[in-house]
């Protein structure tokens, strides 16, 4: 069966926050998500009474960077194992779509200002959902040694 | 400026569970996420570490129902506050994705066995992540009253 496709429209852009995209220490990081103008700004009402935000969007600086499925070592460390694309969150994977959450500093008008947004200045993003708690795993949670590592520094100021 | 749209294509579908959307009660629903063939069953290596998957998936189901942004009550539920589509998780909403974090049963070849995931029977799936502790919020978390009763029954078997 062919695999149908889908037409998806920005709901907005992250402006600010960094230029390019660096591995590590987005914890600090501020920008702000402007909403486009064909939602109205009570789109976001409400939204200020949650912490913080899920956020989704487009790697869009990735260019034509081939994107590999297969099994390969995260950032090209030979020390940690060979997962598959779907066992990990590179940029370079199908469809391109980031899912990060951060912190809500305010709401004013169509702009959403957000710390510890992981997504460079101009990402489309193509939804924002408030971060719910119950939405998180229900049973216990554990994950592989090497992703603890990756993610060390990742979140530092 | 105009918004640029993007062209997504399925990475796969959910196979089984339920096959109509209900309000609550997903918390045994078990179904597999079937992946296209264009893709290795290697692309899923290592995901078997981790014990949950996000998966981004396409609310297919909900045809020509209008996407109201502006605030409503969630459910049509009066006693709750008006919030808007970005303040909430309803399915009727910008580009109709829903992002949901459920269990990893286990993997086989390009089949991933899941529980508890809220997409129904032939819902498209547009990227599985691995369930990533860290990526969680990074500081406290809070939400309003009106989504914790929403949730109360939302996982019950």
């Amino acid at each position: 069966m062919a695999a149908e496709k889908f037409e998806v429209e920005p709901v907005g852009h992250v402006r600010g926050g960094r230029s390019e995209a660096f591995d590590d220490n987005w914890g600090a990081v501020e920008a702000v998500i402007e909403i486009e103008e064909r939602f109205e700004p009570d789109s976001l009402a409400g939204l200020e009474e949650f912490s913080h935000l899920d956020v989704i969007y487009v790697f869009h600086a990735l260019g034509d960077e081939p994107i590999t499925s297969g099994a390969r070592h995260p950032r090209g460390r030979t020390d940690w194992p060979k997962v598959g694309i779907f066992a990990q969150r590179a940029k370079a994977r199908p469809n391109r779509i980031g899912v990060s959450t951060c912190e809500i500093v305010r709401v004013e008008g169509r702009n959403v200002h957000v710390r510890g947004l992981d997504a460079i200045d101009g990402s489309p993003v193509i939804d924002l959902k408030p971060h719910v708690i119950e939405m998180g795993p229900r049973t216990d949670v554990h994950e592989p040694p090497w992703i603890v590592d990756l993610m060390a520094e990742y979140w530092d100021a």
